[in-house]
């Protein structure tokens, strides 16, 4: 990745999670993002409470909330997938918001890559998304085998996606070609 | 840096961006950080004005704010004084809000280091402070010494420190001995 690099990737998939009682997301054709994120979506808001992934805090003070959006890869989807011994790792069990595909390496981006909408409206990337058991336990039942509930995180390591804040508002669809823009500095 | 690794560092100037007319700081005993960033200070806001620093967006659109915070290091700012040739370079005249000393290279901290402190308040290192020419006028007339001015750039390039945002609201106080924390994936 050069100074001043860029890439061009496809958003796939858009996807909300409003649905109460589950992990999964379900896909959308298109959505507002505000400052705070995907409206509607239960991760929304500028400010959100510590939690086990910000120990440095007392759990439940109020922080910048850094993790608005979940981000995976279509390709990195059909790594889990494989490496799972299973068909497919749907966006959706996974809780990810947006799908992207054309990307050599989701998860390898670096803090403060920019991901540019048609519309205007603009990501930061905060970060890879470090795995944890939930999807582990919807992939088992999604599959109807519960063998796979305790491998999910030991396969998903470094494909699990980032997590990114929106920086810009504005209307996102599905099908958006996006720009990555990779920080000047790595 | 290793993961999970963490340091410590005194923050031995405190300073505030309020005076009409004068990219020059002053220093404070203390100051209250809320989400936006010091309470007073210029640069103050959750949400700012894309300039020339986020050519992705047009000009004057808002955007969060991820500048909020300017930190240099006193080790760095001797490294500019000794380029070009003068006995000191003031945190102040570099528009720096917060002076550290005790890290070895501030300005390569990654993306989503924390500093953390004693009062429970936190920042998120949003990136190195690359150089402007302001610092480079306000050197040249504290030095008596024109030339000077052409010069900063070049000389600060890599050392000018970085830009934060606040994580977490809280009092700062000049003296504080500040944790710093490396994100775990580097």
């Amino acid at each position: 990745m050069k100074k001043g690099n860029e890439q061009l990737a496809v958003m796939t998939g858009l996807l909300i999670a409003d649905k109460p009682g589950t992990f999964i997301t379900r896909h959308l054709d298109w959505a507002e993002m505000q400052f705070g994120g995907l409206v509607g979506d239960r991760h929304f808001g500028v400010i959100s409470k510590a939690d086990v992934r910000q120990p440095m805090y007392p759990r439940g003070t109020e922080i910048m909330n850094r993790r608005q959006i979940s981000i995976v890869s279509e390709e990195e989807c059909e790594e889990v997938a494989a490496a799972l011994g299973i068909e497919r790792v749907a966006p959706e069990w996974l809780g990810a918001n947006m799908a992207l595909k054309g990307l050599e390496r989701l998860t390898a981006l670096p803090r403060g890559t920019r991901i540019l909408f048609p519309s205007g409206a603009g990501l930061v990337c905060e970060g890879e998304n470090e795995p944890c058991v939930h999807p582990g336990k919807v992939i088992a039942e999604q599959t109807g085998n519960p063998k796979l509930a305790g491998k999910f995180v030991k396969a998903a390591w470094n494909r699990r996606g980032i997590v990114a804040s929106v920086e810009r508002p504005g209307i996102v669809s599905a099908g958006d070609e996006v720009r990555i823009l990779f920080p000047d500095e790595l």
